[in-house]
C-alpha cells in the first residue's frame, strides 16, 4: 500500500519541519516498516523534509527482491551498512542535510560514532522519538489489523474452552501450545509475546513461563496471550477457575473484574494516563490489595506488543483518540493464586472500543 | 545453576581489571542472562571487579518471585528502571566504583544521558562488547543446548520427510508451521528466528516470508528453520526437488553443496573468518555464479541467532576452539530458484564438529 505509507512519510514531514531539520535517518525497524511497509531485518531510511525525491530507502542483497515487492515508491540502495550508506549519500549532497536527525532514543553511543564519522560536513542532530510520536495514534489500517489479531485470540479461547482444552492433568505447556496453535488456525502469523498459562500458585506470578505443572482441580489458571496480524500485535489475559471455585477466589476475581472495569471507564480521551491508572488502583487498595498489584495498569499496543503510552503512576501524558492500549489490573497473592483481566482497547471519544471481546464473567471449567 | 554463571562472572572480572574499570553495568538482557541466568523481559547487573559482594542484580515487581529462583546467589534489587537503580547504588558508594563501564554498543544516546544523570561522581566509560567477547566462545553447557536445539530441527525434518510432509499442493505456510509444531515435539520452545520455506521461484529469495503459494511438482524448496532449548538456537537449510530434477537444479545443487563442504573444511581454529568466507565463495564465482551469492558464508549462533562472528568478506577476525557458526552458501537465480544449504558447527582443534545433521545428498521428494 504505497499510498497509506506515503501519507505516513507526509505526516512525518510535517514532523521535521516543525522540529528544525532537513532530514530524519530512521533506523528503528519498527519506524522504518510503519514508513515503508518494508518487513526484513536490515534497514534505513532517510526522509527529507522537502519530499520525497531525497527520501531514499536502504537494505542489504539478502532483501533486494523483497525491497522492490514492499517498497516500490522510494529509491533504493542496497548496501548492508544501511544507516552509513545513507549518512553517506546525505554527505555527498550536504547543502541539502545540512541539519539530519537520528533517532537517538535508539542508536546506541558506538553507532552514533560510526554514524558522525561517515556523515562529514552533516550535523547530526538528536530527534528522539519523532516517528514513534505518530505511531501513538493508530490509523484505521492499523486498527484493523490489531482488531484481526484480537479476534484470533478470542477465538483461540472459545475454542480451548469448547474443547475442553482447559482440564485437570494437562500441562501448562500443552495449553500453552493449544492456544499458540488456535490462533495460528485464525490467522495469527505468531504469538505476540512469550503466551502466559500459570496454573495454581503460579499464577501468582505475574509474568509466568508456563512448565510442566499439570493443571489441577481448584486452580486458578491465568491466561496471557495474544496474537500477530501483520506484524500488529494483541494482548489479553483472562483468569479461570477448574472446579468449584473457593470463597477466596470468588472474591478476588470479582475484586480485580470491578477494578478491570472502572479502568475501562476511565480510559476516556483528554485523561492522564496517571489517572487511569489510578483509578483502577484505587479500587484494589480500598480492598487492601495495593501492594499485590505490582505492575502499572496498561500499555500501548501496535506494532509493538508494549509501546508508548504506559498508563502508570508518575507517567506523564494524555490518552488521545485512536490510541490503543491495555487495561490489566491483577493482584497475586504468594502462594496462593493470582487473577489478571486484560483488555485491548481504542480510545475514542467516548466509550472505548473493546477489541477483545472474549467474557469476563467467572469463567468455571 | 548459581556456580556456572558465578564463574562467567568470575571469568568477566578479569576482563574488567584488564580493562581499567571498577565495575561493569550490564544492561543487554541476553548479557545479563548469561552472566546470572535471569530470563525476563527487564533486568540490569552491576558487576563489580573485585568479586560478588558488590555485584547487584535488579528488575522490577512483575519478576520478584522469578529473579528469586532463577538468580539466589546475588543481592537483588526489584527497580522498574533497573539500570538507574544499580548507577544510583554506585553513586552512593562512589570510591568504589569509580570507573564504572557501560555496553555502549548497546545504551542508546538517550539512555546514556539518564544514566550520567543518575550516575554522580562515577565515571561511565565505555565498555563496549565485553560480555559478547566473553559469549564468543561456548561452553559445554551451552554447546549442549546448541547440539539439543540442532537436534530438535533435525528430527523435525526427519518426521516432516517420512510423513510426507512436503508434497505437492500443501502451501509453504503449511510446510512451516509443520515444520515447527515438529521441533516443539522434539523439545524446541519455539522457532529460532522467522521459519522460511520457499518453493519454486520464491527459493530464489534468500530470506522469502512464507506464504499461501502451493509446493508444485519441479519446485525446488528451501527449508531455512531452526529451534530453540534454553534460550539457544539453531539454524539449519536444506533445499529439496519435488518430483524429477531438472539438470539445471541438479548442477545448481551440486555446486552449492561444494561450496558447503569447502567453507565446512575451511572453519578451522585459527582461520581468518574472511578466509573461510574466500573458499567457499571462490568455489561459486569459480562457477560464474559469484553474483547469485549475495550475503555472507556464515554467522554465529548462540543466545542470538545472529552474533559474532560474521564469517564474510572485508571482516577482521579469527575462529577459535568453542566458536559455534553457520556455514551457508547460496546461489538465487531470480525467477527460477535457488539453493542454499546450512549448518551449525562447534570450531574444533582439528574437523569442525557438526551439530545439525540432516543429509545433505540431494532429497527429490
Amino acid at each position: 500500500m504505497p499510498d497509506l505509507h506515503a501519507s505516513r512519510r507526509d505526516a512525518l514531514r510535517t514532523v521535521l519541519n516543525e522540529s528544525g531539520v532537513d532530514a530524519l535517518l530512521v533506523t528503528d525497524l519498527l519506524n522504518v516498516r510503519y514508513l515503508t511497509g518494508f518487513t526484513g531485518s536490515n534497514a534505513a531510511l532517510l526522509v527529507h523534509g522537502a519530499g520525497e525525491d531525497r527520501t531514499v530507502f536502504c537494505t542489504d542483497g539478502r532483501y533486494t527482491t523483497q525491497a522492490a515487492a514492499e517498497v516500490p515508491d522510494l529509491e533504493r540502495v542496497i548496501e548492508r551498512e544501511s544507516a552509513q550508506a545513507l549518512l553517506a549519500r546525505a554527505a555527498g549532497d550536504a547543502a541539502a542535510y545540512r541539519r539530519t536527525g537520528f533517532e537517538s532514543q535508539h542508536v546506541s553511543v558506538e553507532a552514533h560514532d560510526a554514524y558522525t564519522r561517515v556523515a562529514e560536513g552533516v550535523e547530526l542532530t538528536r530527534a528522539p522519538g519523532l516517528v514513534e510520536r505518530l505511531r501513538l495514534v493508530k490509523d484505521e489500517t492499523e486498527i484493523e489489523a490489531l482488531r484481526m489479531a484480537c479476534a484470533a485470540a478470542d477465538r483461540a479461547l472459545a475454542g480451548l474452552l469448547e474443547h475442553g482444552g482447559l482440564r485437570a492433568g494437562r500441562t501448562e505447556r500443552d495449553v500453552a501450545r493449544d492456544l499458540e496453535n488456535r490462533m495460528l488456525d485464525h490467522g495469527s502469523s505468531g504469538p505476540s509475546f512469550d503466551t502466559i498459562v500459570a496454573a495454581g500458585p503460579n499464577s501468582a506470578i505475574p509474568h509466568h513461563r508456563p512448565a510442566d505443572r499439570p493443571l489441577r482441580s481448584g486452580d486458578l489458571v491465568k491466561l496471557d496471550f495474544g496474537a500477530t496480524v501483520d506484524g500488529y500485535h494483541s494482548d489479553m489475559t483472562r483468569t479461570v477457575v477448574l472446579g468449584r471455585p473457593a470463597g477466596w477466589q470468588e472474591d478476588l476475581y470479582e475484586l480485580v473484574r470491578r477494578a478491570q472495569e472502572t479502568g475501562l471507564e476511565a480510559a476516556l480521551a483528554g485523561q492522564a494516563v496517571a489517572d487511569v491508572d489510578r483509578a483502577a488502583r484505587h479500587v484494589i487498595e480500598h480492598a487492601g490489595h495495593g501492594d499485590a498489584f505490582s505492575h502499572g495498569l496498561g500499555h500501548g499496543v501496535g506494532l509493538e506488543v508494549h509501546e508508548a503510552p504506559r498508563l502508570a503512576k508518575n507517567v506523564a501524558g494524555t490518552l488521545a483518540v485512536g490510541m490503543t492500549v491495555t487495561v490489566e489490573p491483577g493482584v497475586y497473592l504468594a502462594g496462593r493464586g493470582g487473577v489478571r483481566i486484560e483488555d485491548t482497547l481504542v480510545v475514542r471519544d467516548a466509550d472505548p472500543e473493546l477489541l477483545t471481546l472474549s467474557s469476563k464473567e467467572l469463567v468455571v471449567v
